[in-house]
């Protein structure tokens, strides 16, 4: 099967984890309707971005793997035949917590459990807090329709991430995010030309990642404004060179997008990079 | 010293070594003119891109460290005051080929010398015909302006590398280049799009290394055709949030660019990349 239908969802959050239950499961029915037999959410898609602050109560809102909503979605994969990339806040049986992104497929059966490597700590972006850094490394989930790489948000910005999974095989790298610009200013992003600047910058990285390693990028961004963060959309698929198929702006939104698996292949015989790798010299790699 | 000038020059090639350097010497006069106190030439200046073809006679034309040309741009680089990373097709003494960069100070003297690690074979860049890989590893170039990490053309595809020089403390990655478009289509690049999108990618790729590792980046390309390639210059330099400073057109030129070294720490400040990277699972990128 080398042509398939994915689309993402770029939602905005809804206040409660019901409310978002129930709004983006209407969506993924709306977007399973189109053909998509692949269908990515927004990094802690649940819940508002609770990182925003610190506060041990949100400790509470975490979910773990039987919970009844990651069962629903089960459900829902099941009934539409779709394979679902399903961020969460995970709660682990020894009471750990992680941002965790799950791969169901058309079964509803998790076939991947991710849990984020590379964990942000800025002003508003406060994740050290509450998550323990991924203990999983970097996971293949191998569905029917293709070998997924399923990263979050923050792993957007780390090469190493893009070229470990490519060496194990995926053909397409998605990033669940939630990323936006901070009016507090506190990161420096006062000026509209400097918040162009880092969305560029954004966009820029993950298809060099695509370039780098000849596959397909998906990046899915939530909307809306939560406190002091307005959330930047502008969600995309770009294809191995880098050529963005189909983009988001900044409000709701679901895209359709064919990828065509046997491009991979086609542009790796053009740009041979994997072939010609200096494996010998990467140690520097594995130090600060 | 926070601000220095740079200039690249986006040359084409004269025909012949001596035509070269006479060539080459004037533009690295009238740049030194601006201030500039690093000026980058492409890969290969000397010569006409000779691996658009494999033949033997062309082992002829490479030269030693010692050789006349090399102390001849000692000579210029001291007598200017300015630091010159200068390209050679070098002849080893136990007669080996590399394809190399020098870096020479204020003073002409070779501070660094890099042999390219990532080479390229595909119709019209038969650089594995002429060229051993590196044995040098990745070198930081410890000049009075700065640490540059000087990289060359083919490295470019391979965020390793960027990401080794940094690791190795360098504030600017530069990348000698003879990159172009080849008219017998064989790599694909038959139609107008496809060109467009190749270059796009070239320029994607390298300013994503500046933006994951917060560093300036200064590509530097030669122009003209040379049997069926048409060299594409677009030379640019760009800054650590990946934001284009100065670019070339297809034409030659030079340009001087200043650099503002105190905008790495503000860029690491924001993005704090390098202290959230997970050096205890990349050992993957180690193995093909």
């Amino acid at each position: 099967m080398s042509k398939i239908k994915t689309s993402y969802i770029q939602g905005k959050s809804q206040g409660s984890i019901q409310a978002n239950l129930e709004y983006y499961s209407l969506k993924i029915e709306e977007a399973s309707k189109s053909g998509s037999k692949l269908i990515i959410l927004p990094e802690l898609f649940l819940w508002d971005y609770f990182p925003i602050t610190e506060n041990k109560k949100h400790f509470d809102l975490a979910i773990s793997l039987d919970s009844k909503e990651v069962k629903h979605f089960q459900n829902l994969a099941k009934k539409l035949k779709v394979n679902l990339v399903l961020p969460v806040f995970e709660k682990s049986v020894d009471e750990n917590f992680f941002n965790t992104a799950l791969t169901l497929n058309e079964s509803g059966e998790i076939i991947s459990h991710y849990r984020k490597m590379h964990i942000p700590y800025d002003p508003g972006f406060y994740e050290k807090f509450y998550f323990t850094p991924g203990d999983k490394s970097f996971l293949v989930a191998d569905t029917s329709i293709g070998k997924l790489g399923v990263l979050i948000c923050f792993d957007q910005w780390f090469p190493e991430a893009a070229r470990i999974m490519t060496l194990g095989g995926v053909q397409l790298i998605t990033y669940p995010t939630a990323i936006g610009w901070d009016e507090q200013e506190c990161r420096g992003l006062s000026q509209q030309a400097l918040r162009e600047d880092e969305l560029n910058a954004w966009i820029t990285i993950m298809r060099a990642h695509a370039i780098a390693n000849g596959v397909y990028v998906i990046a899915v961004n939530r909307v809306g404004k939560e406190d002091h963060l307005t959330f930047w959309g502008n969600s995309f698929v770009c294809d191995p060179l880098g050529r963005i198929l189909v983009q988001s702006g900044t409000e709701e939104d679901i895209q359709v997008c064919e990828i065509d698996f046997s491009k991979i292949e086609t542009t790796r015989k053009i740009w041979t990079f994997l072939r010609d790798r200096r494996v010998d010299s990467y140690e520097p790699i594995l130090k600060n």
